[in-house]
């Protein structure tokens, strides 16, 4: 099981504060690029499928997004292996795909009580916290997500990707 | 400089005793894999592209040819990279890219006199010996290259690819 929850936060340097107060352990800091490509003759939109190639820190991968399998659940067919993200961008584009979108964040990843917490200055968006719980027990993970939630002094919730945010900004 | 004459051969059992005979060097022996695609909207055959999968023993890499810089010399783009052969080719058949050939061959590569001689079992052409020189001087290799030529008892010289080759042969 994978809980995630993400709030939008105003004051980058408060909520930095609360993190390191509660006794966060830093765990690493990086680039984050994922740039996302419109197919040569195909409305990816339409066909509900994404082709993204993310820089994570070192890591180069190529992610292929198939449709959502049925509409209760979110599941979709993923296939992500590692490419060289220069080579690969160039090749896509001599097929004919477009860059479409690019969403470039700062992540500091932090693990404070077995939680995932990340903070991320996402350029055009702002700065938002990341709470991520992994483990089976999902009304554990829930309340500890909660609790943490509390004492950082967050408040809301944006279930909406980064990616869509940015796609509505932008249509604006 | 690389200096490369390829002969198609009738005897195969032959052709592998004469170059054990001449104590050549047994380096390497696999399977070669060449997987091309056409492009969803794009002939290939028009743009003088060409979009390929090779699986070469353990080594797996795509390649980008672009098409020929100038009509005087054979000059390319070619843009290749490793990626893992299954997932890249079903990201790729996802994305409306279509198998159009497939080149199999069984490789044995030797190493004699300072010439790569490379045994080839293609499927669906037959046997052929390569052989290869790479170095600065190339009055020198090609003399190397005839006279081990003449002692392997090899006869004519193959200019087209194997690619090339199938593709005639299937549009009979």
């Amino acid at each position: 099981m994978e809980i995630e929850v993400k709030v939008p936060i105003k004051d980058r340097a408060a909520a930095l504060d609360r993190i390191n107060g509660l006794g966060a352990v830093l765990v690493n800091e990086r680039d984050q690029e994922d740039l996302y490509f419109a197919h040569p003759v195909r409305d990816f939109g339409v066909t509900d499928e994404a082709l993204r190639l993310r820089k994570d820190g070192h890591r180069e991968v190529l992610t292929y997004k198939g449709p959502k399998l049925d509409g209760r659940s979110k599941t979709r067919e993923e296939i992500e292996f590692s490419v060289p993200y220069s080579e690969m961008k160039t090749v896509l584009g001599k097929l004919g795909f477009r860059e479409s979108f690019k969403v470039m964040k700062h992540r500091a990843e932090f693990v404070l009580e077995g939680v995932r917490v990340c903070l991320d200055d996402v350029d055009g968006l702002g700065s938002f916290v990341e709470l991520e719980f992994e483990g089976q027990d999902i009304e554990v993970g829930l309340q500890k997500i909660e609790s943490l939630k509390k004492r950082l002094g967050l408040e809301g919730n944006e279930t909406r990707s980064y990616l869509e945010l940015l796609y509505i900004k932008n249509k604006r």
